[in-house]
């Protein structure tokens, strides 16, 4: 089972916030000895806790504009189809650098992550790029007004 | 103007990859000398182009079962009040732990994203805690079944 004590939750969180903060400055804040911290550290990466170390990108680099989208695939007439539709599509959605996120729902509804600089460029981008992909019966486009939680998703999926 | 040149570009993708790699380690991948990736990095945090470092937590802390919700809000008779309709609803979701993201749509509409350890956890979460939620009229619910792009979102988004 995952154990996790507070210690180990005070360091994760630390980490979060900043990757870049050293073992002797965890340690400071949190009041332990930096061989405890760097224990500690090494047992979550090793347990696969820590994932991996990464940066977020800032405002310039991110798009302004952005959407969900909710697609729906044309039921083939050979019902085994659709599970190739949906892969087909899915799959060329995802090489697409304007998609930021691309998943399978379910039954023949996919979801989408979409973002561009402008307004005019990502509807172009939606008309353009997705709409006209074949075997796609449906878009619905529900543009971002604003974040209030899990903002930074564009900033940690923005392409370089 | 934003201006990033391909060195740039593969300093970001390193770092991406791996926020822990040393100044020495990404010198040696692109075959540049350390004080040019020192500076680099120096001139992309400054600039604001690296946001931030963080971590991804690993597959152990995500939660398992993951949708995206389409939630629409009932039309105030005071036309004006459906902006704090809307902001009201959108920060209790907010505080919701298994709420990962939200964000405010166009007109009536608010974009969810709810994930917990199992579907009947998931489920008893969104018919208790959102479908319960004053002044809400509909919820529309897109599991996940697989991600095709940007799933890491979870391991980034997910709490401690």
């Amino acid at each position: 089972m995952l154990q996790l004590d507070d210690l180990d939750r005070a360091i994760l969180k630390l980490l979060k916030e900043d990757a870049r903060l050293t073992i002797s400055e965890i340690s400071e804040k949190l009041n332990k000895p930096e061989s405890t911290i760097h224990f500690r550290i090494k047992k979550l990466q090793e347990r696969g806790i820590i994932g991996r170390y990464t940066i977020i990108l800032g405002e310039t680099l991110r798009p302004k504009h952005i959407a969900f989208l909710i697609l729906r695939v044309e039921k083939p007439v050979i019902e085994d189809f659709l599970e190739r539709y949906l892969e087909y599509i899915t799959k060329t959605l995802a090489m697409l650098p304007n998609v930021l996120m691309v998943a399978k729902s379910e039954e023949d509804k996919i979801i989408a992550l979409v973002g561009d600089e402008t307004q005019e460029k990502l509807e172009k981008f939606i008309e353009d790029n997705i709409k006209t992909i074949p075997t796609l019966k449906e878009v619905l486009v529900f543009p971002v007004r604003t974040f209030k939680k899990g903002g930074e998703i564009i900033g940690f999926l923005a392409g370089i």
